[in-house]
């Protein structure tokens, strides 16, 4: 298996963008993360896409991003594993780089979630759950994630307050990126106060309807040597499944998948949890990020909750989460989330993210989620 | 890059299979596959489906396909390429194992088409067309392939008679398959008189909607030889993209994404477009297998027609086309029709086709197509 490296980042700022179709804002991502490698062509693509088919009618996002990249005959390849479709993306591109399929790999991931009406929206999400044994009883994602909530709560004592910090740490590590769809700070109270969507999930517990797109370019490591960028490795590419529905889970509790990929991800990479310098975890909602940080091994089990409150995860903390703002602030453009959550860490390990740089980030590792847990994907990246 | 081999192949029956869901018919043919190579474990999964979202209102099918196959934790992907979901699955698949990240890996394909309504299932399948440039202006699919239909006939002289002869044939090819959906011989005479669907395609011509799933396992070759069955290397794994909309072509009569993947192909396996014994081409609508015949070098350019009339793609021709009864007879779930097109050439090569078996047949092909062309998946396969 050849070793491999990033050699280009590029997305756009994420939001309601009403002016841009899903092929504008792919294609921008696309030729943003091509500049910053310094290169116009790659020998394939692959786009990871939740629900391009009910959100705006349009598959086969292969041929369509390979045509307006302007790069077709090459082959392409669109993968969808729910929210963690952009991991997907890049753990694709990754065996292709590896097996020698091919040598330099656009990875992009891209939603355009706003051109349908909220219920439609709430559909098709849905549709990342199990919809004959959950959706059609009328389960939403919200609803699924508060059902984990309150079990968490119940059984490990975790509260309101510790969701909120949750939150709150998001959009002040987002208020400082530029392209987060939400870039602003707020305060607990906020979060406490704010509308409930399924109890005790509250609307800013929650990651937004978003707008976005984002790519980057693997290549193996001996051609990314040739370069004059800070070298970023991945160390590391796993994942992992679990069952789709909750109801066939031992205890809801626990992101068992988050627990296997990142388990396969630390033997491959020979890194442990403590050797993280920055970390990015698919924190859809609030109680999210806690339960993943416990199965990532960050803190035991239970303990999420309190290490929020205490610091453990902010900017200066021992392990800095989600200093990108996270789904929350940045937004949560489903299919482009997993790549965004990448290009945060290559650039932290490149020192080139500003005020919310870790400074000193050597090793970064990134999980992204699909559905309630019934997917995960884990990649570890190192400064070469 | 590690080399492979196939060892299980399964299908359902495929049809109106009104009593089975999504997940029952995926679950079934890996099964079927599971138990033909002896196995009841894989290392990863790879699942081709196109439009299940708005087919069935699942997505995720990863972490369903692990779940229900009782597979959980190993890794899973879902691929989209639109029609050729199937050929790209099963190229995922490839590289996972010709990396190194995966050793048996369950390669999928399925559709589940028959819950919607017609003019809701022709919205799903338009998916693969370009939405906003052709499908929001009214065409479909029959439509577009009736303009490169009406282009070729223009240009070459191709006849409703010689595409009405791509039916029959695999008709009676398909009349000896049991897992077809309509196994039964037709006249060119039927096809003729046959209801217009989109002028000069008429309901004949064209290949139906269908439920179905099939699935195959893959390895590396040095694990296959250990095993007693007769070996089948996969020794070329290609693809290509084109426009996704017919209006950015060069000309409308060559499909240059077939031409592409299987120039690549050929130079991958070593061999030409004469070495090939057995040849299962995307046939979704007549005059494709006239155009795929010629784009992937059976016959000069424009010669197709003649060709199928002259019955150089019959069985016992000198290049036996869709042995298996082809889209047109056996059935297009859109998503595991690749997967099916591949498990045609490995029972041919195993010398398990029964009364449509190709004798002594020990290289064959298969290409798999998506939308107008704007992909093309080719995969090459030899007897060990």
């Amino acid at each position: 298996m050849r070793d491999i490296a990033v050699i280009g980042v590029g997305m756009i700022k994420w939001g309601e963008l009403w002016e841009k179709s899903l092929r504008d804002m792919i294609v921008e991502a696309g030729l943003l993360a091509l500049d910053d490698a310094g290169i116009d062509h790659v020998d394939s693509i692959v786009v990871g896409c939740m629900s391009s088919g009910l959100f705006n009618g349009q598959e086969h996002l292969d041929s369509l991003v390979a045509d307006y990249l302007g790069q077709t005959p090459i082959p392409a390849a669109r993968v969808e594993s729910a929210c963690a479709s952009g991991g997907l993306a890049l753990r694709t591109g990754f065996a292709q780089v590896a097996s020698g399929l091919a040598d330099v790999v656009l990875v992009g991931g891209v939603e355009k979630m706003t051109d349908v009406s909220g219920s439609e929206a709430t559909y098709a999400l849905g549709t990342a759950a199990d919809q004959e044994y959950e959706c059609f009883h009328g389960a939403t994602f919200p609803g699924l994630y508060a059902l984990m909530a309150c079990a968490h709560m119940e059984k490990y004592g975790t509260t309101r307050k510790q969701m909120a910090m949750v939150a709150v740490k998001n959009h002040d590590n987002g208020s400082m990126n530029p392209n987060a769809q939400y870039p602003f700070k707020i305060c607990v109270d906020a979060v406490l106060e704010s509308v409930m969507v399924a109890d005790p999930l509250r609307i800013l517990d929650c990651s937004p309807i978003t707008d976005g797109a984002a790519a980057l370019v693997i290549c193996p490591l001996e051609m990314a040597k040739r370069l004059k960028k800070p070298l970023v490795k991945i160390t590391a590419s796993a994942m992992a499944t679990d069952t789709i529905a909750l109801s066939g889970r031992r205890e809801i509790t626990w992101i068992e998948s988050a627990y296997q990929a990142s388990k396969k991800a630390y033997e491959m990479a020979g890194k442990r949890p403590q050797d993280m310098h920055v970390i990015e975890v698919h924190d859809c909602f609030t109680i999210a990020e806690i339960m993943v940080m416990e199965a990532i091994g960050l803190v035991e089990k239970g303990q999420g909750g309190p290490a929020v409150e205490a610091g453990l995860t902010s900017l200066g903390g021992k392990f800095p989460v989600n200093t990108s703002g996270g789904l929350k602030s940045k937004g949560h453009p489903v299919g482009a989330t997993g790549v965004a959550q990448a290009i945060e860490i290559v650039k932290q390990l490149r020192e080139e993210a500003g005020p919310r740089q870790v400074k000193g980030a050597k090793v970064g590792m990134t999980q992204n989620m699909g559905g309630s847990g019934g997917t995960s994907v884990v990649h570890i990246f190192e400064r070469g």
